[in-house]
């Protein structure tokens, strides 16, 4: 039986940003300022916890990949469960909470529950880190939109929605996907892009940031040469083109063709 | 002629985030700390400008709607005439500078021009200004994409990317649309989307943020008696049946109708 004692139980889900401790915003600082509990995940940087007040209880309710460790029903209960305890809950999470965050899903959860709850907006990955890389999701003359999807979900429903998206000028980002990356490749293979430059991205916004440059039918040997891992996100479309390194191999790989 | 005064000149491009001006992040608001002249947009919070130091000097070089009152060219040149005069420039944008926000092509100009320019990314507005609303872009288990793209294009038509994104499952943010609603709205029900939810949310993340609600084939009316004016962004798909007050409007209407 969960104890009722504090007078005041509320919850603030912050999105973290994409890694980079200062791509927080103030509001968001502000919030782990008057935390009295927060739960946080891998994907949240750790230096963002120094924010919090002394007396405040951390926890890290963190799930990578596709190896949950916390279940979602366990962290909706850990939110009431601590509101109730300790009155200011921040639920800290990686890049924006909207953004296949299943912020939603927690809202609905502790607001049921009779817990106010708030969202504070994050600095999305999807956006953040093409950007960090030099790549821009949308340029004047190259492109009228993006497209933002994950990699995991029923492949239909991908096939599809990359059918129209490879049709349009959109770029296509695609978090979480790589360990499909061969197989989202051959979709776009299937409908005549295997020569559409990809940039995967990995540890966007950290000092550690890198990135595996190439076109559909060469970046899954790319990313194997350069022992790409987790977390990453995938770009692709014509503004890939603009990334400084790209030029380069671009035209290295064009000099040794001409030379054989 | 310009006078190359300053030894150091170098150009930060900020994005200011939706609006609320504590939605910037922290490595911004250092940067606008660090400047020593600002060039602002206006869809950029003025709040943001007292982070300025004093002798700082401020320059807006506000765009807005199609109303254009500085060219392109005209800031580009200002970026770099500033820094080669004062030092460190802030280019302030709103939201993200690489979101429509055509951040790429004042790099590129002041880059060439040997001046070294950096991105902050900012809180995008298509994705923020939706879940302050409480309308979240993904949901499991009812889409797993969103599409953002621009109404207007350079040349004045509606982008062919609306049409391919109103055929596909993924949640559509129009950015822009509003003076275009009605031509908008026509290409979603060419497509038999006329009952699907939509949003028109009005100066996100400010006090006065306003929002209006409908489907594909009513929305257009309730932005005319809500009086909704730019800026504003469009949502289009089933996630803002969420909204809650969508919710309820929608049984008020169901219960007005059983009563005929």
């Amino acid at each position: 039986m969960v104890m009722n004692t504090h007078s005041n139980p509320r919850i603030t889900l912050v999105g973290a940003g994409p890694g980079d401790p200062e791509l927080i915003s103030i509001k968001g600082m502000k919030a782990i300022q008057s935390a009295d509990a927060i739960l946080y995940d891998a994907l949240a940087g750790k230096e963002l916890l120094d924010y919090a007040p002394a007396h405040c209880t951390k926890l890290n309710v963190g799930k990578r990949g596709g190896c949950v460790s916390h279940q979602q029903s366990t962290i909706n209960e850990l939110l009431v469960h601590c509101a109730r305890k300790y009155g200011h809950v921040v639920r800290l999470k990686g890049g924006d909470p909207f953004v296949f965050g299943r912020g939603y899903e927690e809202i609905i959860y502790t607001e049921q529950r009779g817990i106010p709850t708030t969202v504070i907006p994050g600095i999305s990955s999807s956006i953040s880190v093409p950007a960090l890389e030099g790549i821009p999701l949308t340029v004047r003359g190259i492109n009228e939109s993006f497209w933002v999807t994950t990699a995991t979900l029923s492949s239909g429903e991908l096939s599809n929605d990359i059918k129209l998206a490879a049709s349009s000028s959109a770029t296509i980002v695609i978090l979480m996907g790589l360990q499909k990356i061969q197989e989202i490749m051959e979709i776009f293979k299937r409908h005549g892009k295997q020569d559409v430059p990809v940039a995967v991205i990995q540890n966007g916004s950290l000092a550690s940031q890198k990135v595996a440059l190439g076109r559909v039918d060469t970046i899954v040997e790319e990313v194997l040469q350069q022992h790409m891992a987790s977390p990453a996100i995938i770009v692709v479309g014509e503004v890939v083109k603009l990334h400084k390194k790209f030029e380069s191999e671009f035209f290295i790989q064009m000099a040794m063709q001409a030379s054989l």
